[in-house]
């Protein structure tokens, strides 16, 4: 075997573990650690990081990166070695391009910022971070200036979490989808809204629990290679292929929050554990992008699991579970109240329609900040209105206006938030490939079954890792370059349906 | 400040926050890991030990123990300074003087010899563990001979453990202690059992659970800087002063499964979580010695947690909790139950009465190992024939004789055990020291109050760490070097009234 190779990869496995430490340390923080665990684990959080920077930014794997040039180059670019040379060298670029000195800056200016945060929050005060946010705004342009040749400052900012995709590529996609999406939000809430009382009844958390975790054993989340737990904010985590494990929170008097928040963690969970047991090791092993990672959490959690199929099969296993609660409620109802659109203040909280108009909201904003177009003080205001102008709704605070999200408080401004819509966008395509391929999926779903679907997924998506790029992807799956049409079209059958309106013929 | 000193402690809190999340590697795999993430764990402590071992024994940090050199004298031997460098000190030469190569090996062949254990208990057979018991013997004698100068060849191995301590002061002590148990158990023995069948009734984990961290929480244990957990084999770990977390069991029908191991464990956490703050990411922050800390594991445990005073206020709230198993059993009955002697084959099963029997057994055929005067392919029957002489008992085969302990099987022999019967000695001078100085204790024992107790340990022991040797601990605390008198005369006044028996005139 090709010595220079061989010893990539013992250095790549080693920054590989080191990551994976780093997450169990957030993972213990975020579910189990006690109250006076916090200080020695930020110290160990940051020492973990510094060693798997100091080994990842080591030259000797520049030199052996180079060295494997010209093998990578003898290669066809879809062999699993020119893969990894190239993500790896891509990895690289971004990890030494970045001085450590603006690398600490940023560190210790994202912890001040997201402190202040904490408290200007519930104190409804963005006056009192708007200084960090200015810094903010700084550090990142200076992030961006890393990478010259950009032709929109965002661009690098977007390139970390979604390879290959920019502005330019973006902003139509985005522009298309909120021409569809004002109107229909529009039709809807001209409707009657569903009663959604039936979610609110009282729920013992260890049944709901339960639930959640037989709907995704069926998924195919398997429990051999990972585990639930309780946390504030959920998330997915992975530290190895063989330990993938999801959170979630549950709330008593709200069925949907347990349920949905683990679908969705579940999504993102199956990716991972379905990544080729070859990449585990090497920055191969974790999803394409934060785009396609989303496009899996939203598909497991809305296409498959706010479905009538899905819930023919699953309602009545939920009504034997709270027979009190649901034993009354039938199906069409319950459908309906976990499909409720409604404008809203909250992104965390929007149904399927109106999600996407909170998250381009601030992609725009973002975009405007870093253009020099909009003034971090003027942030509030604008805010207001475009809340106003796509959703209708006004926040008649910052607490739930500008300063809801942790993004801009706890990283850099840009590169955050177009993954949540590429992912939406994403998800409606790679289902409708699957279902071309095997129109069965559906019929499977009305038995609780997730085999050929799951294994389509895999086989197409997951076991690629991050092999090729977001674009690269999308055109494999669906044989053409992403488009909101499908999932435009998703949205308009499934909602028109549901609440009696009609898509406008263009 | 002397900016050898500060560089010296920003190195040793690098290696102690190592150390810590090489513990959180642990416990998670012992607590909540998925089976899948077993490899990946076993590549991340490794390497996390690796990089901590490469870190503190980096050269750096052996000048800059020589450059304090001339300022720790300057000190006198008690100022926390003083001790820092002396203690540091002395882990820095442990850790260099043993060759990296030599580290590797042992490491490597205590993880074979471990998994072909793992597989030759069940199956009972010594014969295939015992070629790789004859390499761990030669590695224990080469890691001894790192250290030149000691008098018998197991001093240094028990030196890593119980500092200062040796052959020569262990051997005398055993030998003592073994004169006054072994008559204590035949005439114990001799009597009517008691009956422990109210332990054995159904008890429901949760309650079980639940009772436990009553009475941890009235020792003092604070679950703002700790929590419990379940696991296999129940353990206390550090990851900080302000993370020290217990472990537990549970049996169902066994009642002091989970109870004793809770109260055990809380012992240990107890001092952990009462050293000095100022110790924090140095060595100076833990128990002074293996013995030690066991003294403060089995004083909560067997001198408050089994005593009649104790259970006159807790077993009313146990009768409270588990009114159908327990509403009828007196007082006396369960107090006799929860110390019940009798002659048995496992030492983690055993009573406070033949415990250290079991643990002399083994210190004792360890030396002659080591010495040479015992082969390995002899140890089985020399096995038998100790617990014939000492115990009355012959075990029946391997699996629960010589394979019972993981100890030789997990790691070098010799140094491992000493500490348990070491720990028992001591307990019981330090639980009188403190009743002399407060008489009250017993009272307040009575109320479910430790207060005073636990205040009195923190200030005569916790909180000075690993400041003091276990010998100049127990001179500070009870005023004379370690006799084994206390405990030989608490265990004939506790067992000699429980069963009736009286001592014998010397």
């Amino acid at each position: 075997m090709n010595a220079e190779l061989q010893q990539l990869r013992e250095r790549l496995q080693r920054v590989y573990d080191l990551n994976g430490i780093s997450r169990l340390l957030h993972w213990d923080q975020a579910t189990y650690m006690p109250p006076g665990g916090a200080p020695a684990r930020a110290r160990q959080t940051a020492l973990i990081r510094q060693i798997a920077h100091r080994e990842f930014t080591d030259p000797e794997i520049g030199r052996l990166l180079d060295a494997l040039e010209p093998y990578a180059e003898s290669l066809p670019p879809d062999h699993d070695d020119a893969a990894l040379i190239r993500v790896t060298r891509r990895d690289y670029e971004r990890a030494t391009r970045i001085p450590p000195a603006l690398v600490a800056e940023i560190s210790e200016h994202t912890a001040q910022t997201y402190q202040v945060w904490t408290e200007a929050r519930p104190a409804n005060d963005f006056d009192r971070v708007a200084p960090y946010l200015e810094k903010t705004l700084e550090l990142s342009r200076r992030v961006a200036e890393c990478f010259p040749g950009y032709e929109h400052i965002a661009d690098p900012l977007i390139d970390f979490a979604d390879h290959g995709m920019t502005v330019a590529v973006i902003r139509p996609l985005f522009e298309e989808l909120r021409k569809h999406l004002v109107p229909l939000a529009e039709a809807i809430t001209a409707q009657e809204p569903p009663d959604d009382t039936c979610l609110h009844a009282h729920y013992p958390a260890d049944e709901q629990l339960a639930f959640g975790q037989e709907v995704i054993r069926r998924f195919g989340y398997d429990f051999q290679r990972g585990r639930q737990d309780l946390t504030h904010h959920p998330f997915m985590t992975k530290f190895s292929l063989g330990d993938v494990r999801i959170t979630t929170r549950v709330k008593e008097d709200d069925l949907s929050e347990a349920l949905f928040s683990t679908l969705h963690e579940a999504g993102h969970a199956l990716y991972e554990q379905g990544i080729s047991p070859a990449y585990e090791g090497t920055p191969l092993a974790r999803g394409a992008s934060g785009g396609v990672h989303e496009s899996q959490s939203r598909l497991w959690e809305n296409l498959v699991g706010r479905s009538r199929p899905f819930w023919e099969f699953f309602y009545p296993r939920l009504q034997a579970r709270f027979p009190d609660q649901l034993g009354r409620v039938s199906l069409e109802t319950f459908y309906r109240a976990i499909n409720k659109v409604q404008r809203s203040l909250i992104r965390t909280d929007a149904d399927e329609v109106t999600y996407n108009l909170h998250v381009m909201i601030r992609f725009d904003l973002e975009l405007q900040l870093l253009e020099g177009e909009l003034h971090v003080r003027d942030l509030p205001e604008a805010w207001r209105a475009r809340y106003e102008q796509d959703l209708g709704v006004v926040p008649p605070d910052d607490r739930d206006g500008v300063l809801q999200d942790v993004h801009w408080y706890a990283g850099l401004i840009g590169g955050g938030f177009q993954s949540y819509t590429l992912g939406n966008i994403m998800s409606a395509p790679f289902f409708e490939a699957a279902l071309n391929a095997h129109p069965e999926i559906v019929e499977e779903m009305r038995r609780g079954e997730f085999g050929t679907l799951h294994a389509w997924l895999k086989e197409h998506i997951y076991r690629h890792g991050a092999k090729f790029t977001p674009a690269e992807l999308v055109e494999r799956v669906t044989g053409q370059s992403l488009t909101v049409e499908p999932y435009v079209r998703y949205l308009w059958r499934k909602f028109g349906a549901l609440y009696g309106v009609m898509q406008p013929q263009a």
